[in-house]
């Protein structure tokens, strides 16, 4: 039998969408994966159009995704999608999650998990009766720097962790952007759509997920002091957060969309008994080391020294710089990978990407910064 | 009438290799082209099994470049490839492309545009005679920073052009791997694969094009002292060269694949009477600038200050870094816009691709360097 | 009259000694000041010793500071030294820089200013009750690119202050290097000679004086996690705090002397409405900007568009590194020549070096941090 | 006997001199030096207020070199100058440097060592003949991480050497700044002064013996394209050079003052068989290797894995960056403690300053460099 390309349809990103544009290109860079539907917009004629404009065929771009879901399910086999990707705002993951996973179709939905922790929670119900998979993109995992951290620590190059940073800085909410016609900060601000956190559902939560998958630690506490410096604005835009972890590290996390002049600064640095390391997105190529007795050591994809973990992630020779689409890919690819073992009757173990049970730590950490906050920085479990 | 994919047929890239896998990725990252057929291999066997591994059909993997053109022309033309991408060995660049212009079929060949100078200008001959367009992938002047950097220069911002320097390094030539079952390097080693020139062409054309778009300014001629590093080495595999401009500046260009440690150290500056800027291929999302009165500036893509060509070219917000697929793959995209304004008849001009014509400025370079090099050193005109 | 280099007396500093070796260098490279006599040590035999590897005459090497006080008060007025430059560990600042203000000298100390709090409000009032003046050296200020960031803050460049980051990184105490025979660590882990503040005290107070030197805004309150990962250690080796400032920002401080692998990581951010900067003391030449509108600036000592304050401190032209030793310089310079303009009688308004005033803040720091800390990260006004 | 600092006279270097500032502060960091009388100017008027600024007594500045070098040598040994520094421009440093030695004196000069290569081999046999010492400031040399790059290429660690490249960038003679009345540029481009080197003499003396110091390979020949872009300049302010060195290595120098927006950055690459390294002066405190089977590493002074002999010359901790100045200071300091061995009767073998040697080879690299731009870039020996 030969083998095939996953069908993948798509609930969200109608034209002039940033993460929906995002997922189709790091979906379709591995060429494993197809877009063979969407529900691109819950405007028929929107969906459509942008159906077209991705080359669909108008009778498989849907006006909603319970039409798409419940139409896909009734194509043959081989023609009908394999797995729904969800591309919008928060509020609206958890229906078209639940649904597409009662109806036999896996999922790939964009973070936070849901709208809120009950959310959250009863979709990892569903997922589980259901027994189809469910990625969650954490995309920022996937870089093959990221990987190397993660290896480091597991191998114990570090030691005992004792201190660990986290920040994720964006600038692009300094001003009042959600008065102007920014789609993006529009629904962002807006708790009904958001959920309870801002910055920290949109951001903090990558840099919690970042921390919690390189270090292999939970952060077993933390005490946040939220900032809302936009006019009006009832959800946080910035956040300093102090982090003890379950082993006894102690960490910072600054979080912001009001850092101006900061494009996209997600960066980690850990720090244990006999080394510590520094990764910045931005420069993503570069994982910087430093040794109790040896000089500075910066790591590149494909390089010399580097465990498997990273090499497996590497698509090209050293000093060919992968980015943010790259390391989105390799989400989607070790989410084929995994459906394509489960519809051979393989078993994996432990498969690569961020699942459901990510989403409920994401939405924890939410609940808890907004806790902390609300109680004059306390300290609260996650 | 619906807008379509284009359809891509390969020559050259089966399992293993390096730049067949790179052009198959980037042209998917845009969706706008399916890789729907391939000569992979002059082996039948093989090419199957690449191209199965591609999720292709067998019926379109081809045993040869020959059977791939004259089969894929008998096929109804909503299903025949549109163009072929040439990823063989520089001696199989021309055979491959001149039959598949002559049988109607578009062209994307790797870089150097051929074996000799003289197979390059009958192949200029063909491309028009043919009326089909050819793409050559001189894949960095896809980055957003070289857009803007030759931006920059066309607008006046630097004035006048005085000192250039342009450099490609690499190291992965170090240790005689030609004599390891390394593929890449076996034939580039080889004068009846590569051509008189080693280094120079495989990574000197990209050198002398990088800097020939940014600047808008032929290399007027060049004085070369080419190193043999490795030992029985007959071609090249280091050099250094004196570069005139034909505006009167003056610069260096040095190249290698022996020197030890670089990864794909391909790097640009350029001073005028009023600005100046560098370019690091191996961070390529900044572009740094100086100026007579001013503080050095940072240009990143979709950040501030950008001219609308880099504008056009970066997919994803400020802070998102797009790395050497991406380049590539804009290549690959602006082919593919040309292509369809072609079927639409629509004209397109100065399409913003590398072309024939880059392909024969990068040959002569490679000739003017090894004359240079064989008389002591002496200036010779490009 | 002839002007006349200022005479210096040290007490502290013998040999191998940093911080004595450190105010040797910097007081010397303006030529302005003269070493002319030390009590390096209370061990008589080895003042001298030090003092004779300096070049200086046995008789004026005393065994202890109150000799050299009193009987360098009794030379004739064109031979005594003029001020003392205290660099003992913190136990022994207050004692030395009591008495030499009462006799009439003025004083340089090294930071923190005292032990306790108490010692440093007492301090104050001899400053004030001697007419004579006292520097601290917070040397990170003397920094070019520091005295820029402020000017940039204070001429409203960055808008209203919102968010800021400071952090001062070393791993020098990763292990119980206090066991062996560094004194360095001996007395800095001993709350007798150190205080109250381990880390706070050492670094943390240079990252608070920083912070409020370039925003020119007060903490208002801080809430603290320190950390004691050093076997056995009392005092603090980390710490993390959440800082408001007095204007409304929020922000971080990170501290540690555990953090392996760091060597002096003083840096800072500051994000206001308009523009942000950041900083780090590693590689001091560079301030790097950012803009709502503009592309990322970076600002060198004697490049373009400084302000005069920071040209005021650059020593030599643009592209010509200063390091720890100039900036450390600075401090002294301004300081000699503020007694230069006592001597003269003229005034000068808001000298341009740490005082007294910065030493109780600094004091007021640790105690704050302290107090949280130990009342599980409640908030502290400072 | 107690010991003594050593007391230097200056010729040159008069108020607003540039590098007259710089001799003065380097020699007084270490503390070994002392500055005890001048020629500062060739106008006694201004040589006196020159001094006097300096705090020196009236007595002991001059107004003339001759006078000075006679006067002092009348005065008592325990009190005349043991040394020279001169400052001036090119052609004013043969005169007084054999004058100088002549009667006694050891000498520091300012590079390029003469007007004419004449002039040199005729001061070197005046070294040879006074049996005193001279040091040449080629500065650069005396920061850590260089002597970290020498220490690793004369210990192997590269293996044998292949490529290198060298740079030495600045943009300062972009404008024509010698109009207006700009003393450094003045002299700089007038022959007279200059002798028949610009930029060649000014910066490329450095690069050349940077070099040929890190490397300890001679520069066998070159091949010069240089350039004089300033309009009516007659000497180079640009050029760019192939080097062949004498065991078979191949490179590349490119030297400017017209490289607009570059401040002073020179800069330094090597390749070996076994390993690399880049340095870069305007952030000296970093040395970064590549290594065929390892990582990048990155050497800091005082850091892990050093070199003895850059031990040596840190003077503070790692992470307490030193800049220009120390490395100028430590020139002076190797230059005095030769002169204190000398004294004491003691010998040091191989003494690490520049010495009348490398301002042979310097005056050589000038000869050879306009030699072959006169002759259309052949190659000349140098």
């Amino acid at each position: 039998m030969m083998g095939r390309k996953l069908r993948m349809g798509m609930i969200g990103g109608g034209i002039g969408s940033f993460i929906g544009d995002v997922h189709r290109k790091a979906s379709a860079i591995d060429g494993m994966i197809d877009l063979v539907c969407g529900a691109f917009s819950s405007n028929a004629e929107k969906s459509i159009a942008s159906g077209k404009a991705l080359y669909l065929s108008e009778e498989r771009c849907y006006g909603s995704y319970e039409e798409m879901i419940l139409k896909e399910k009734q194509l043959p086999e081989d023609v009908r999608m394999d797995f729904v990707a969800i591309v919008t705002p928060n509020h609206m993951h958890f229906p078209p999650a639940k649904m597409a996973l009662e109806h036999g179709f896996h999922v790939v939905c964009d973070k936070p998990l849901t709208l809120t922790l009950e959310e959250a929670e009863a979709l990892q119900k569903v997922v589980e009766s259901s027994g189809k998979l469910l990625a969650l993109t954490h995309n920022y995992t996937g870089n093959p720097m990221v990987k190397q951290a993660r290896a480091m620590v597991a191998n114990g190059d570090l030691g005992e962790i004792r201190k660990v940073q986290v920040q994720y800085l964006q600038g692009w909410l300094s001003t009042a952007v959600e008065s102007t016609d920014n789609k993006q900060a529009a629904w962002r601000v807006d708790p009904k759509k958001s959920g309870i956190g801002g910055a920290l559902g949109d951001i903090g939560t990558h840099a919690e997920n970042l921390l919690e998958y390189i270090t292999g630690l939970k952060i077993a506490e933390l005490a946040a002091d939220l900032g809302r410096f936009g006019k009006g604005r009832v959800l946080d835009d910035d956040g300093n957060l102090l982090l003890r972890m379950e082993n006894g590290a102690k960490g910072t996390m600054s979080i912001s969309q009001i850092a101006l002049g900061e494009e996209n600064n997600l960066a980690i640095k850990v720090y244990g008994e006999k080394g510590s390391f520094e990764w910045y997105q931005e420069n993503p190529n570069e994982l910087i080391t430093r040794w109790i007795d040896q000089p500075k050591k910066v790591y590149t994809p494909n390089g010399n020294g580097l465990y498997q973990e990273a090499l497996n992630v590497s698509r090209i020779p050293a000093g060919h710089p992968e980015g943010y689409l790259e390391a989105f890919a390799t989400i989607y690819r070790n989410f084929a990978l995994h459906i394509k073992a489960v519809n051979n009757g393989d078993i994996i173990k432990n498969p690569d990407y961020p699942t459901v049970e990510d989403g409920i730590r994401g939405m924890k950490f939410i609940y808890a910064a907004v806790e902390s906050d609300k109680n004059n920085t306390i300290w609260v479990k996650v």
